[in-house]
């Protein structure tokens, strides 16, 4: 796997004396990395003997269970050709046939191109990329409360994710463009992408259409790096997420956009997207074989279609609330599912997609913040590969935050050095600042904390460390207040990457014809 | 060691209909257990090679540089007895003598007794005691804002820790009564924790007298179980909080109080109090060299005054803002120190105190809840044995938040649901429920959610999972609004745990000849 280099620090410009130096500051915290190569280990609630268990009883429910492929005859035919037992809609595969096709060539990890090469990401192995969050057709910020979500809005969003050191990928739908219609909203979500970052993104999935302009979009953005001179395949410059329709079921939505992106060696992130309770059991143990089941079955469905084409195993678990019937995030349970899908997805050698910065919570207040840390560390202790939701998720997936998306991706910094480990050279063990300073003193002034301070800590840009009088005096804010002010400094001081202006063209001419080329519809 | 017995669970008062339903409800929630036995394995960052290594440096720290042991000519003598080489107040260990020492007669884990014998702690090994914050000046409330704590605020405290089913212990400090004179606030402090609550508690540090004082009243308190019958020791019914003056200091205070505790055979919790880069070195592996060699100092001291008293290897390290000079939480650093202390206490194989709530938010925002839930899980993964500080801490420790308080006991809640691990049994694995619902249904009425719904799911009683009309509708309240009704609700439903009048009336008449001992002072 060819190692895409760190990218270059962005600087921001510098004004005289103190604001100089908190430009600085500013500029050195900027410095990003394209994705994080964990140096600790990962954290496991299940041994060998439960991982088997868990695995046993997906095999069992592939072969005498089955899973589901709807309104799909060509899906069916592949797998009665693969040898599978198709009865209806249904298709039974034989214990560890499955997980036979899998591991026979899906690649263990992949690097999905960016439009700036050093900013592709490596998914899979020790490698974590963290994208924003996905989906919501609300948006949310303190000046106007809750409403739909616009294409000014997805914007905003990509323009917030391209400037955030944290975060790696531009993501897909970060928020559902409700201006728009259906039908086209997808040319306009892609070209933003593309446009307005130079992080890599993910396609349309709503239909087999929307995903080949996407394919075809990438095409014109790559030009010669589409293709790769060496393996005369495409380059994987789109990943996508295939929601599984839980329990034991794909649809031809998502079997159609999967086949569209398969087939041109683009990745697909196979995601049984289970609220435990409804659509699986009420256990840790039986959503985790089920959603193994699901995924390895769309997995090998994958291997079928184009052997060795990229994808991602992903699990996305909530619980429900018993008494309300709503999703519940950040509790207990979802994080264990997490734990053992990680473990799982590593036993098969496939990348691993989970987790994020999930919570129920309607405002960025403190259940918000709770339940999206007791997420997204979960997250990065599993040692998660490709993390969706990372930044501005609010309420289920209905809404996305704009101050939710900033103090998400100052927690996403933090989970950097968290990542990182222990500094165990000479200048971490420290031992001459200990000799230096000595019992009774203080180690403020002492040479290696002069040369070190600079970047000893994580400094988050949010949080307030100073005194409560100095905080009262500055009029007592909440971190969503501080939030507030810090996206609105970003949008402003927002410049977009360079793109060559024939590129720009070239997509912009796609995009006319093809919204030219039938009419809008919000189916 | 004796495995106390699992509390009963308590019970509320049912009306009728919808009422009688949340109440049963409630009451199976609020069954607890007296401490947590974890069944997860712990979250390690540091391998073998790590750990010697700051093993190594600790060493070093003992023998090169040395531990003050300042004001106390006792403890001197004791150091040169045992050995080591006395400088002034400079004490000298050579290499591996405090682990000697230590490990030599330090017990390995010890029961805490409680007044309430079923609620006795085990504290080291696989288990966790959750205590409240400690030692906060100011108390803050929505009502209120922030003001000076009283002695009403403290008993305040210990209520809503009696009643909180995932807090263990009463604790000790919970905030300082500043309305009582602070020679004699202890013995109101020590009262309010046997009188209100059953729980476990701790002891006054601030003077041997106070210390005595503490040791006095629990002997009243524990009556004919103050004394092990078999080994003729006292049974250990006090844990305390020593704090090193960090870097390499012991102070007369705070060694007085140590040598009452541990010639009483009551259980020191010997913490080096580490803000890095002001009392240690700013890297990771620095702070935790200091840490362990601070620790092993004030261990083996207590080995040597009492060889098996029991005690517990604390660690409380926070970052400094290297901007403003305060400190900060919840950021990877601390974390990474406390990952790195739990693993060098197991392997000196003595219980660990560490963790908690912590944050510097002076509110219970956002950034609160993000910080804290970055210490606690963390806390809970890295295996440590006493955790000081689980609910109510705001503002780096100067404040004791009622809302926060009882957000923290929600999340404290849903640690024994992650350290419960995954339930494999035959219903855990929930096969039955796949086979019965099977591809495109719901499990919502399956007979397996049927028979397990009421269990399934740690519940919160704070978070809306509500849909957003519905949570609209009802106001639109932040969890600190809803978490301001629920402390509220608890202190009116408070009912004292019994307590034999001859011992409340022992207990209040030693405290008024005590009080009468001497004049009121604020030193």
């Amino acid at each position: 796997m060819d190692e895409p280099q760190v990218a270059p620090p962005r600087t921001h410009r510098a004004g005289g004396g103190r604001e100089a130096k908190r430009a600085a500051r500013l500029a050195r915290a900027a410095t990003s990395v394209p994705y994080i190569t964990r140096k600790v280990g990962v954290y496991e609630v299940l041994d060998e003997e439960g991982l088997a268990t868990i695995e046993r009883n997906a095999d069992t429910i592939l072969a005498e269970i089955g899973i589901d492929y709807r309104d799909d005859p060509e899906a069916l035919d592949i797998w009665k050709k693969a040898g599978a037992e198709v009865d209806g809609t249904r298709v039974r595969c034989a214990p560890g046939m499955c997980r036979s096709i899998v591991t026979a060539s899906a690649p263990h990890d992949f690097i999905q191109h960016a439009r700036n090469p050093a900013r592709s990401v490596a998914i899979g192995g020790k490698n974590t990329v963290f994208a924003p969050a996905y989906g919501s057709p609300f948006v949310r910020n303190l000046d106007e409360g809750r409403r739909y979500a616009t294409i000014e809005d997805f914007r905003n969003f990509v323009k917030l994710a391209y400037m955030a050191p944290s975060l790696h990928h531009s993501g897909g739908t970060i928020c559902e463009p409700v201006d728009l219609p259906v039908n086209k909203r997808h040319l306009d979500m892609v070209y933003s992408h593309i446009k307005y970052s130079d992080k890599a993104f993910m396609g349309s999935v709503t239909h087999p259409e929307r995903a080949q302009d996407t394919v075809e979009l990438a095409k014109i953005a790559f030009g010669d790096r589409y293709m790769d001179p060496v393996g005369g395949k495409p380059n994987t410059v789109i990943v996508s997420l295939i929601n599984v329709n839980s329990p034991m079921t794909y649809d031809a939505t998502m079997l159609g956009a999967l086949k569209v992106y398969a087939r041109a060696n683009q990745a697909c992130i196979v995601t049984p997207f289970i609220l435990a309770g409804a659509m699986s059991p009420v256990t840790v143990a039986g959503t985790a074989s089920q959603t193994l089941a699901e995924a390895l079955a769309g997995m090998a469905f994958i291997q079928l279609l184009n052997p060795g084409a990229p994808l991602v195993f992903g699990s996305f678990a909530s619980s429900l609330s018993m008494q309300s019937g709503a999703p519940t995030f950040g509790t207990p349970e979802p994080a264990l599912v997490l734990y053992v899908m990680a473990e799982l997805a590593r036993r098969l050698g496939v990348p691993f997609r989970s987790g994020g910065s999930l919570c129920a919570s309607k405002i960025p207040d403190a259940q918000a913040a709770f339940e999206s840390a007791q997420t997204l560390l979960p997250t990065c202790l599993a040692g998660v590969n490709f993390v969706l939701h990372v930044a501005g998720w609010l309420e289920g997936g209905l809404a996305m935050g704009y101050e939710k998306f900033v103090m998400d991706v100052d927690q996403a910094g933090m989970m950097h050095t968290l990542l990182e480990g222990v500094d165990l050279s000479e200048n971490g063990q420290a031992m001459d600042a200990i000799r230096e300073v000595g019992p009774g003193k203080h180690f403020l002034g002492c040479a290696h904390t002069q040369a070190n301070f600079e970047t000893a800590f994580y400094r988050s840009p949010l949080a307030d460390n100073n005194s409560y009088e100095q905080w009262d005096a500055e009029g007592g804010k909440d971190i969503a207040q501080r939030a507030n002010a810090q996206w609105k400094k970003q949008l402003a001081e927002y410049v977009e990457p360079p793109l060559d202006p024939a590129v720009d063209e070239a997509l912009l001419d796609f995009i006319s014809r093809r919204k030219a080329a039938f009419p809008d519809s919000n189916v």
